[in-house]
């Protein structure tokens, strides 16, 4: 049976960092026979600029009926100022709430080939290997009232709610578990429990969570502004952290950046499994922006792009060897010294979008 | 007239920091004629284990009536498991929004000394010197509803409220504008705006502020997520970093770590001015925390608490000529390799609270 494939390339570099993908599909198809059908949409400003939305029905149809959806960036300077509701991250968050991707998972591994990018020491960042696992559907991105109201006198009140539901808590909690078991069994939650009640409640239930069916894994709490000190001062201390929706952007992109490899980091959004088929609806995107000001000059790197699409060959096609061999061919290409500017440095060879794909295509 | 000083130490490491803050006092009462007055109350832990409350209304009283309020930490082990109103921070957070302390001052500066203590590569931090202006009395920290509900069926709901006012946002925007022109006359706001509603109004106000009363001082807006990773990417491009509550929490402990100073760093709150007297309520405290697990021990590094003071003597008592000295005395035991255990390097030697307090007395 065909695999469906659903891209969303969106705005800025994310169509040239998408080529490079479809290059390795195509790739696969021919050569490997893997079956993989592709259909492509519009997300972001290229969508609104099309039709008015940040994403349109029948792209959004498309996305939940997909076996998986490969993302690439949106955003840019141009829509900077479109309504809110119509903004280019609005069709991102609509896929990650309709269907129902509560489960983004971040790594945060450090290429040895790339430790002295850092801003770090490097003997800080060499191996490190943190999973940074994100509740996305909940929190302050989604909560009511989320709203700006006129107070007259030239007064505004801008409101957002953050809300957390046990059974959210509870499930991301167990993704993060069942996924240190498979890694060195330890997770760090972190939250603000000192001055929030969601942080309160995170707390409990995931030390409750823990307790009921995963006392094995080791399990610390940390405060997340502690945790964001932590990360600076000693990444490696970290397995795998569970953290809420807003913490987990700021921490994920913190820890992003420590790596020095932002440019080479991806991620998977996953639904829960299907009562039936078992099937997680799954979206995978790359950690970085659509960086506008580079797009289109062929300069990009598509090694987060390519990476995530590693991540969807084993989390929706239990595809494991070759997701394998995909990160082992990035993981070969950097330590050749082939890069792109991004990730430039003395002695090595600096390439393109597409050489850096040709390269990883060719190992 | 006498100079009120409300001291609280509080817990952990906090009195012994304090001590060393005491001994310059009375050396500035006794050698140059100062005139501070002192009395002293409880705060966090230990003033729940002596009323059963985070702070006495006595004392916040006191505080409320004192020219400045000097405080040390809060918080241990030991209150981890005591009721949510009655933690030790809740002490904290009430002082802040009764004496309606509305903007959070906190330098990351790197001591040259120390430059090389810093996880980041030390030409990335060597001169590091941002202010981030926090906004301290609202955003989620105080916003209602604040609670857990009981739902049923095992499930509860745990909600905080983001909640931003114009006029909270425009008072905050002044002072780092004012700042920023004190400095290098840059401000860098930072917020949500792309999912947060509190965000685009903060985006709007600041604008509108800039715009109406500050447009000589250069004005950035960048998301705050972005905001963490350019911290630790290279944080030299920043001037004044100006945030909300919940992300100044985050960031500034970022900022702090990534200084490599994190012992040495101060912070002040400070209210409004006082229509009629000119007068700013105002508390000064470490950015680090209580430390429980080195309280006691007589080697915690009590340098942050002193700077505390020579911001006290700078913000409350327009005393700028002695808060410089007292910062150089700080820098010249530094360069003089006079080290705290926490900040020990080679080559240094290693002192205990005490003897840097002496340390710096001398100078
Ligand atoms: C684009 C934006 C809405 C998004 C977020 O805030 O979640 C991004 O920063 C991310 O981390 O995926
Ligand atoms: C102790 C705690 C309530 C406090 C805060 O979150 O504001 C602390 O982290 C700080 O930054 O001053």
């Amino acid at each position: 049976m065909a695999k469906n494939l659903f891209l969303l390339p969106g705005d800025g570099i994310g169509p040239e960092a998408m080529g490079e993908v479809r290059k390795i599909i195509a790739h696969m198809n021919d050569a490997m026979g893997a079956d993989f059908a592709l259909d492509e949409g519009l997300v972001g400003g290229s969508a609104y600029d099309a039709h008015g939305a940040a994403i349109s029905e029948e792209d959004m149809a498309k996305a939940m009926a997909a076996d998986a959806v490969l993302f690439g960036a949106v955003g840019g300077p141009k829509w900077d100022h479109v309504p809110y509701e119509v903004r280019p991250e609005a069709g991102l968050l609509r896929l990650r709430k309709d269907m129902e991707l509560f489960a983004n998972l971040r790594p945060a591994i450090c290429y040895p080939a790339l430790a002295s990018a850092s801003s770090l020491k490097p003997e800080l960042v060499e191996g490190l290997d943190i999973l940074i696992v994100r509740e996305l559907t909940g929190g302050v991105y989604f909560g009511e009232p989320k709203e700006i109201i006129d107070l007259g006198n030239g007064q505004k009140r801008g409101i957002d709610t953050q809300v957390y539901d046990t059974y959210e808590i509870e499930r991301i909690a167990g993704v993060a578990f069942e996924l240190a078991r498979t890694r060195k069994n330890a997770v760090c939650s972190m939250e603000k429990r000192n001055v929030m009640k969601s942080g309160v409640l995170w707390n409990q239930v995931v030390t409750e969570t823990h307790k009921r069916s995963y006392s094995d894994v080791k399990l610390e709490h940390m405060l997340a502004d502690a945790g964001g000190m932590q990360l600076v001062r000693a990444p490696k201390q970290f397995d795998v952290i569970v953290t809420d929706n807003l913490f987990g952007d700021m921490l994920s992109d913190v820890a992003a950046m420590l790596t020095g490899s932002l440019g080479m980091l991806p991620s998977a959004s996953l639904g829960a499994p299907d009562a039936k088929t078992g099937k997680r609806k799954a979206l995978y995107e790359p950690v970085h922006g659509s960086a506008p000001d580079i797009a289109g000059k062929g300069i990009a790197n598509p090694i987060a792009m390519i990476a995530s699409f590693a991540m969807c060959l084993r989390y929706s096609f239990n595809m494991v060897k070759e997701a394998d061999n995909l990160e082992k061919a990035i993981a070969n290409v950097l330590d050749q010294g082939i890069r792109t500017s991004d990730i430039m440095a003395e002695g090595a060879r600096q390439v393109g979008t597409t050489e850096m794909g040709d390269a990883i295509l060719k190992e």
